[in-house]
């Protein structure tokens, strides 16, 4: 069955964006002392349609699945640390799983299309296309009704959390490659400057990874649009997260992006819809080599710049309390009236 | 009464710092993949001397003051807003109020030398030198024996502090020419370089400050060491953080560093007893010109990089939360062995 891509409207609002902005100007500090705060405090008000914005029940998602092109030696990694990732997550001992209860948010696994059966437990979504994707060099990562089988598995998943915040987070080894290919084709870029070293290649595996991902291009020369091109080179994880954001933006969810992968995935949902990115906060600049160049065409400005390259939604965890303190100064924070605090006009003649 | 600088020992520790190294790179996860978050934890770990460490009873203190300097329209704020904005302190309503609320901080403010008297009450401490230091222009900002006092105050008050870390914070309009007159003096750098627009002045008012820290500077040619410029320039909250800054130091506590003012407090330190920086983490680089520049003398490498440009020690509690996941992500990740996760070397051969 085709995938039904949501209505998302445009939310710009500009009388409540005035209203955000005046009430910001208010605030008992210099007029945007705050910096990427007060933007980000802007970001949430529109998008949740509010001047006293507050998140609620966070939802951190993993979406996880296994690439066929990792046979061609793209990766640091085996295949088997996916499933041994998930179950690492699950068991609370990765990056992810400790953010994610220092922060008190949802954390969610999603199996999309991981090459291993996990016994089913609390935590863990099964919506598992294959056992993952076919080797994108010898033909398509997925068939169209298996892609549309994961964009309608991530909207429907979505459509089951509590919340209005949905942090994105994916594990899959040999996934920077799908990203690489989907950025390179999308973009029009060259696949040198969406490459890089993954979960650790050295300079000379990197080269060799180029080469694969190039040849996997000229597989795949008509494979332009963005729902072709996700077919072509997958993988599960990134179809998956497409429709999960799809579907929260339609619901004007707060989307909070991680690095490299989960930025693939908005950016191939914001070629099928750009009001996606008015939902969108990017939580950091990855490491990752690509990812400054995708973040500046999706004019996108991140909050951290930490030189992480881990996944799994660790950046997008480790941002949450900015987010949360965005809200809190639009709906906490004293205005020069009400604090009885002289403004900026009173100061003496010379400084003005 | 002179003040008795305290001894501070350095704490390189390379045994410790290589068992933190080792324990990083064994968690589950690419090799240096947290990226800053990884040499956090090391730098807390190596203060508090465990590889397990846990951070206690943060307290945030707001050293405030006021600057006989403002009489000559350095600043686009009346000096009454400093003592305002202690009250707005006090009453929960100001940015850093409401962070340090969000993140369960200590709040102390302290006055140090505001040109105001305060009712008593709980979260404010009196340590009030003067109200306020002379005009530099016509004298030195404070005396020897008032600069003396104030550095007294600061230990003083850190030793009656619970928990490991002291996060600093500060309000004083005028402050940000302090903090420029002590770095342009303390590192022989042009005071151009040094100054900054503060609370908002427009470029014009810039020049004019520019101007006048010239000739403060011309006033004191003989300023040339960290306490004697500290009391030609001020101000009584810069000299009280200094002292808080040795003794936390010399307590081994991680202390966080907000902006400009707070940072040129730890240059003043810092240049009594280099061994403080081993206790720093700097939180952001401020909007504020000059800082920047005096983070890249100080070798400090910032986490936050928000445009903020408020003080107070907003950027010190925003920053919290990433010194909670580093000591979290050091005590209660999972290592390759114990989840059992396959490591980099059991890739397939290509990627080698």
């Amino acid at each position: 069955m085709p995938f039904n891509i949501p209505a998302i409207d445009d939310i710009t609002q500009p009388a409540l964006a005035g209203r955000l902005q005046n009430l910001l100007d208010n605030k008992t500090k210099p007029v945007g002392s705050l910096g990427q705060i007060e933007r980000l405090a802007q970001r949430i008000g529109l998008v949740l349609g509010s001047e006293t914005p507050t998140l609620t029940h966070p939802q951190l998602v993993v979406f996880a699945g296994d690439h066929g092109l990792v046979a061609r030696g793209i990766s640091a990694y085996p295949s088997d640390v996916t499933w041994q990732m998930v179950e690492n997550f699950l068991a609370g001992g990765a990056a992810v799983s400790v953010l994610a209860r220092q922060h008190g948010l949802g954390l969610t696994v999603v199996d999309c299309g991981v090459r291993h059966d996990f016994a089913p437990r609390a935590g863990l979504l099964i919506a598992k296309v294959a056992h993952g994707t076919a080797d994108a060099l010898e033909g398509q990562a997925m068939t169209p009704a298996q892609r549309d089988q994961a964009l309608a598995n991530g909207a429907a998943l979505v459509r089951g959390l509590k919340g209005n915040a949905l942090l994105l987070g994916e594990m899959g080894i040999g996934n920077t490659s799908a990203a690489s290919l989907l950025m390179s084709r999308l973009l029009g870029l060259d696949i040198v400057d969406c490459t890089g070293a993954g979960t650790g290649l050295d300079a000379e595996a990197v080269q060799r990874k180029i080469g694969v991902l190039g040849q996997v291009l000229a597989r795949h020369p008509h494979a332009a649009e963005p729902l072709t091109a996700l077919a072509a080179f997958g993988g599960y994880e990134i179809a998956t997260m497409v429709g999960a954001v799809l579907q929260a933006a339609a619901e004007r969810r707060v989307i909070v992006v991680d690095g490299f992968i989960t930025s693939s995935a908005v950016l191939v949902a914001s070629k099928l819809k750009p009001n996606v990115l008015q939902r969108c906060v990017f939580a950091h600049r990855s490491g990752e080599r690509g990812h400054a160049l995708m973040l500046s065409h999706l004019k996108a400005v991140p909050l951290l710049d930490l030189g992480l390259r881990l996944g799994e939604g660790s950046g997008a965890a480790l941002v949450w309390p900015l987010l949360l303190s965005a809200c809190a100064i639009l709906r906490e924070m004293a205005s020069f009236e009400s604090a009885r605090v002289s403004r900026q006009d009173e100061a003496p003649a010379a400084a003005r």
